[in-house]
């Protein structure tokens, strides 16, 4: 039994990352129609946008779960929304989600919390953790300064909790998909993969951004302070590398990078993922391509299992 | 067919990596004689010493290989003496293996070069190289400050090229070689995970540091110069660390580290992996449960790919 299907109600453990302002109901239903796990975001600080998004995901009747980025969140309108919404899988992220467990449990809601260290993960288990995403230093947007990619952090945490894991960073179809399975991972979850989709509201500049990226093609910047982010090689990002230091206006202009494709304007966020993004593909090419993927993979793997020889 | 295999003439496609001073007989020949394949160094630089191991290993019968660093090489002596020595296996690294793939090649040597980028794995491959040690930014010593993790770096490499591939780091048994697997790879090299291990020549103090250390135990150093390195977290490299700049005689002290188990004398050496390593393994024991559990996970995943379901 894959516990990730069981906790979201999707056909398949392939979850869209939440990204601010991108991830709303025309991509998450894209998703989610397609088989996949739409998430709506709020760490748009926008409440009101992403409730009316939210009621639109209601409204389709599929599978679809909210993300509550603790530290972004300016009082408890969105958790209470989200308790009386009817709502049936949340994740945390950006801050301790203790204090929001015991709520959304009352809700009737499956809480898994995005964690970047084996000590988080720790942490999160004890306070009634539901599952965890299993974020490595891979992916983009905000980053834990202490790097652990996806291969490592994956294994460092499965051996320790019993938990289901959603693997995230560096995944972008079956390939990875596989690996992340190999590893214990019940389900994935996509970011820069989903941005760069044909549903993602995102400027033509941005996804071809992504699609122009190699696997070198993304800085970790600001390490020394907070926030940490992984972002596109960029003039504007070449200036905070050099500088190693980001200052605190850098993301005023986000919106001009996503909606006006001025990729200059603030650091546009992707993994190094970038550099295996070659086509825009609908979020059902890549859910579905994902899912034949990973059974080819298994099943090649399969026939060195059977026969217990690498030949 | 497993084409390391083939190449390498090994039982199993578990390299061991080419440790500086470390990767000599002893602990060489202690994998080889499991059924993994033993590399010997010479970035040492030592060349009448580690001619001597070559003989040594040589003089074994087993299948085993050796390192050739370009940049560390002072004069074509290890070159030559390779050449004219009957060995099979040579993994260059460190610099551009162009000039070095013809002699080898004469003598009827297979070549792999050791690449952190996919752009020097293009090239590798232009001059005519037999396969790549795919080096993910996990691993531990001298790095590319480009940093590429195993899982994104393994699948932007294999879908351009189509020698074999040796995965190398965040890899210490087959829960990472089945993922190496999934991604393409034909087998794997480890390095912490040997430096740790019982037949490894460096002091308890250096094993433990690696037994002790979570994932998060290691820094990325001097990434604006060179060498960028990856090392253990100690007083030594913290200085190294908050300075950003690594002084020119940072390695003097290397072998106190090694041999008189002095962690504050240079730079220890560790890959993130050092977090996954809970014990000092014989390296029987290391490969042994690394095949088993390799082949149990293949059957794990088989079970999914047959049924073609995630439950």
């Amino acid at each position: 039994m894959n516990r990730v299907l069981a906790h979201t109600g999707a056909r398949y453990p392939i979850v869209q990352a939440p990204m601010g302002w991108i991830a709303r109901a025309p991509l998450a239903s894209a998703v989610s129609r397609a088989g996949g796990l739409g998430i709506i975001e709020t760490s748009s600080g926008e409440t009101t946008a992403c409730q009316a998004e939210i009621a639109k995901m209601l409204a389709t009747g599929l599978p679809f779960g909210v993300n509550l980025p603790i530290r972004f969140l300016k009082d408890d309108a969105m958790l209470r929304y989200v308790c009386d919404s009817g709502i049936r899988f949340v994740t945390t992220s950006a801050g301790s989600p203790a204090k929001f467990i015991a709520p959304l449990h009352d809700a009737g809601i499956v809480v898994y919390h995005a964690v970047p260290t084996l000590d988080t993960a720790l942490k999160c288990v004890d306070a009634g953790i539901d599952g965890l995403v299993v974020e490595g230093s891979e992916g983009g947007g905000f980053k834990n300064p202490e790097e652990v990619s996806t291969l490592v952090l994956l294994q460092a945490i499965r051996e320790r909790v019993q938990v289901p894991l959603i693997a995230a960073g560096g995944i972008v179809d079956g390939r990875g998909m596989a690996a992340a399975f190999a590893l214990g991972a019940e389900g994935i979850q996509m970011g820069t993969r989903f941005v760069s989709s044909r549903e993602s509201p995102v400027h033509a500049n941005y996804k071809n951004a992504i699609v122009g990226a190699d696997a070198t093609g993304t800085w970790v910047l600001n390490k020394k302070s907070t926030p940490c982010i992984r972002a596109l090689k960029t003039g504007f990002t070449a200036t905070i590398h050099e500088q190693g230091l980001m200052p605190p206006e850098t993301f005023k202009g986000i919106r001009s990078v996503y909606f006006d494709g001025d990729m200059e304007a603030a650091p546009a966020l992707a993994g190094q993922s970038a550099g295996l993004i070659h086509e825009i593909k609908s979020a059902q090419q890549i859910i579905e391509d994902t899912v034949a993927e990973f059974f080819a993979i298994t099943r090649r793997l399969a026939a060195l299992g059977t026969a217990a020889t690498f030949n």
